[in-house]
């Protein structure tokens, strides 16, 4: 076994491309929407009043410039950027695919949408408790009855890779849309495990464009960014979020790229109410349909000041192109219900 | 003046064609998605329980086989397709885009987006009672103050070739996306006032294509298929039906179209729990927003069993490919919450 460290020179943009060549059959080229109210939305100040109680109170609102590009991984096969490389409907999917049977250890608290969509895929699911150490138990007694293989969730090189696919592709697509000699100037993706994050900043690694992570800052969810202020990674988390798919600590593998300042150059936190107010931007103006978890990079371009005045120091009325990938799209109706009713 | 009989007879694929060349540089080329997780759920007989309390209780469910084409003008400039021709925020954004003044006279118990998204626009926004009668007196107070020109709704030659523009556009993309010399079999539009389904009906007056109507049944918003059966125009309704935008009577010309059996082959009409089950599946599985009032089309195949009936019984095995109007999307969080919370 190699150790993380090892394992981490290894991700590569080669690496991801490789990966691309082979997931490019089993998913969909998803795509990149851009939408002129969200700009103009996200290029306006915030009002002074909107920052009392922030740690913001007091500064005069930045005026940053923004021109957004939304890689719509809600529109993904299982809804999900883990199609590209993970999870329980990804997984079953892809067993189904290929005529192997799967076992999917889930927290019994899953979305019943989620659970739903992984059984359609013909999926065995086996519920365990809602904390790591839970489902790993559940997931050693499987083992032990069937033989089956342990593919993690996201603390796993060939899963990184597949899902900094996402990455590549809305960088083409960026080129191909934009039809300039521009380059991306961020990316934004929401971290949760680490997966799609260290997977995009692999890609980007060799690349002008700078990548930054997003999370929850609920009940601890901000592992990742306290995590880098402390200089060591926080390996228990148990939030609520209403961000469910970001409730996981970061994973050890995807911590090296992570807090790798010259792969990913910052990660920021947003409340559960700038989660509620992207989500409702993105499903009133845009009309797709994400989960909280998706927005979060979203709500860092509307909320965050510290962001927003490096975008307007760094490039004034030029401004900044900015991807921000929304990661899936797996919710109800009931549970849109519950969050604004 | 010439008769809305008269008037008819020149509503003709060139007069579509004519309008989109003059609207084109103005409105987006909305997509035409399909979604595989639909076409299956509309090719799946209807369970017998389901039809218990329905006109169709006893029958045999049919088996009709769909591959079904979504035209998104959810996701047209304004979130509708009014865009094409008419009205309120379409209209309103027309006046900014020329840089005319604009009096807009909505029903006070207008969805508060709407309201937001005409004013928006820069548009004075008047508001009157919900019926058509206290509609037009607003109308005409507003004239004899301002001399502004009236845009009628939906009954009005160019209105309803502006909106037929969809028609050809999803014909176009159709033959571009399924790359075959098979034409579609069928369009389905939702009938309000019968701007879109007069404009798409008559586009597809020359072709092979079926074109069919679909309304909601509550409370008699179901006036185009009652006017259809007793041979004569409804010319007042009074609904609360869900789908809110299809309230109105059907219009004087409109009527001349949809009442042609060589142009409109039939309406249908859904109920409001249909209506709630298509939104659902819209939203949940195709990961798009869509109002109440565009899913009617949907609904028909869905959960109709004349319709599904007379699909099994002229296509058998083959199948039809039914192109459906996905008429707007401007809807609110708060609007989902109270449907289904």
């Amino acid at each position: 076994m190699t150790s993380p460290a090892e394992q981490a020179q290894s991700l590569t943009p080669a690496a991801i491309e490789a990966a691309y060549g082979l997931i490019q059959p089993y998913v969909h080229r998803t795509s990149l929407l851009t939408c002129k109210t969200l700009d103009s939305i996200a290029s306006t100040p915030q009002s002074p009043e909107s920052l009392v109680g922030t740690p913001f109170e007091g500064q005069t609102p930045a005026r940053p410039k923004f021109r957004l590009f939304f890689k719509c991984e809600n529109l993904q096969r299982i809804g999900a950027f883990k199609a590209r490389g993970n999870h329980a409907q990804a997984l079953a999917l892809a067993a189904s695919t290929l005529h192997i049977p799967a076992h999917i250890v889930m927290p019994s608290i899953s979305t019943s949408s989620k659970i739903a969509g992984t059984r359609s895929y013909g999926a065995n699911v086996v519920f365990s408790g809602s904390t790591s150490v839970e489902r790993e138990a559940v997931v050693a007694e499987i083992q032990a009855k069937t033989n089956a293989i342990l593919i993690p969730p996201y603390d796993d090189f060939n899963i990184i890779c597949g899902q900094g696919t996402t990455a590549l592709e809305l960088n083409a697509q960026y080129t191909e849309q934009v039809r300039s000699e521009h380059t991306l100037d961020a990316v934004i993706t929401p971290v949760g495990g680490g997966g799609l994050n260290s997977g995009v900043a692999t890609f980007f690694s060799d690349k002008p464009t700078r990548v930054f992570g997003a999370e929850p800052a609920y009940e601890g969810a901000d592992d990742c960014r306290r995590g880098l202020q402390a200089g060591e990674r926080v390996t228990k988390v148990s939030t609520l979020t209403i961000a469910d798919g970001l409730r996981t600590p970061v994973g050890l593998l995807n911590w090296e790229v992570i807090s790798n300042k010259c792969k990913v150059e910052g990660v920021f936190a947003v409340t559960e109410e700038q989660i509620k107010a992207a989500m409702r931007l993105v499903l009133e103006r845009m009309k797709v349909v994400v989960e909280p978890s998706a927005v979060v990079g979203l709500a860092v371009c509307l909320f965050d000041e510290e962001f927003r005045r490096r975008v307007e120091e760094e490039s004034g009325e030029k401004g900044w192109d900015v991807a921000i990938v929304f990661s899936g799209g797996n919710t109800t109706v009931e549970a849109i219900a519950k969050l604004f009713g």
